[in-house]
């Protein structure tokens, strides 16, 4: 079931080289660069004890965001760290959804990228997060 | 490497079962309940393109800060859905390092838990976070 | 100079009563019913050392909010208490601007109220706010 | 009333000189440089709609808390502009009651600061906060 739903990416997306680690297990991530929306497929290795998609798991989601961000996801590209991270779940998140994150990019600073992003699965808002990422211009914490 | 670590466990923790899912691939979690810390060994599967644990790694251990919190973890337990989730993060996570959460039970009313915690690894603080679950004694949002 | 300020208040706002107390000494509130904007004249009375807009006198705008979304302000208006409320400092706040808060309800339920707003000073961003409130029509928190 | 209560004062704090504009109108503010305790008497002109502390005049003394932090506070003290401020609000703060901010320096890092406070009212838990500030050593967002 997760494996036919997970070819079942909408037109405008494409994938996203997460790397292994964490982002491995997390599966694939999609990014519609047009409307800076990052998305996944939720699965059942996404899932909580409740059978819908594990809070970590969306917050996992959100601390991508700042892949919608960056211009160019070459391996060379430069990290950033993750200074700040909130989110509020609306509602349950049901496994099977198109989760997608709408992300704005609020400000940038010499040293800060200060992102925010509504979470929606399959059209229905399910979170809200912003976040604060370290940026690298000018080194810094 | 990652299995020999994690055999090493100090004493006064046992483990605790976290289901299948999204928590079954982050892997053992443990419990000391005299001192409410909830803690796991940062492994390759937890890491970033850094080398470092994933933010959404710690995101999701924090998000299970609530288990600490909770005086018992039988599968019959009532679910807390997370409301709010928020994270600081101080300092990058080695790989290897045991990790603890250092859960504060901040208050507790009819229908919400506010709690947080400090994460170690290996002593050293590396993110402070805060949370809000829904409680369910009144039933509610 | 305050007060001249004062007298300049763009067409479509409305002042809204916010009663004695530490509103009181805020000063006007002004509200756009149409663009659920909230608004003031930013004077000397919210300055800080640096003869900026204090980030309590913003914070205390935020958690004003809430009175952008609900349809009433009569004095018999039930109170929404504030659960949580999350600031990020974008820019410094001059005096003499006109700051809005252009407000959007994230999301209600029978017992909380989600908003967030993008606050501005001469329609320049100096704030992201978050916040959830209590919401009353089941009692509850 | 208001007058006798600021009056009263518990031993250990001093006056904290937190200047003039929006600080001025929110009155007298002490600091216990031993236990890092930042205090205030809540008063009329704190008050909301409630007649308890408003949530702002809450979130104007949590923004204050680096003031217990730096190690002087004379006018010659360099000024750390808030980034982050986050408040729960656990139980209403009636007015009369010794407001104390218990605030710990939580990391600093060359580029920002970062504090938590637990904030009671006549030693019941009324607020949690946590906030980043941006650090000068290195100049920086």
């Amino acid at each position: 079931l997760d494996s036919q739903l997970e070819d079942n990416v909408p037109a405008g997306f494409e994938l996203v080289d997460t790397g292994t680690g964490f982002n491995e297990h997390f599966g694939p991530v999609y990014l519609d660069r047009q409307r800076k929306a990052l998305a996944f497929r939720a699965a059942s290795r996404h899932s909580n004890i409740q059978n819908v998609c594990h809070g970590g798991a969306i917050a996992t989601f959100a601390d991508m965001q700042i892949l919608a961000v960056l211009s160019c996801f070459a391996p060379g590209d430069v990290h950033r760290p993750t200074i700040h991270l909130a989110l509020d779940y609306l509602a349950p998140t049901p496994l099977g959804a198109w989760i997608e994150a709408l992300v704005t990019i609020v400000k940038t600073t010499p040293n800060l990228v200060f992102t925010q992003a509504m979470i929606t699965a399959d059209g229905k808002s399910v979170a809200r997060t912003s976040a604060i990422y370290r940026n690298y211009v000018t080194g810094g914490s």
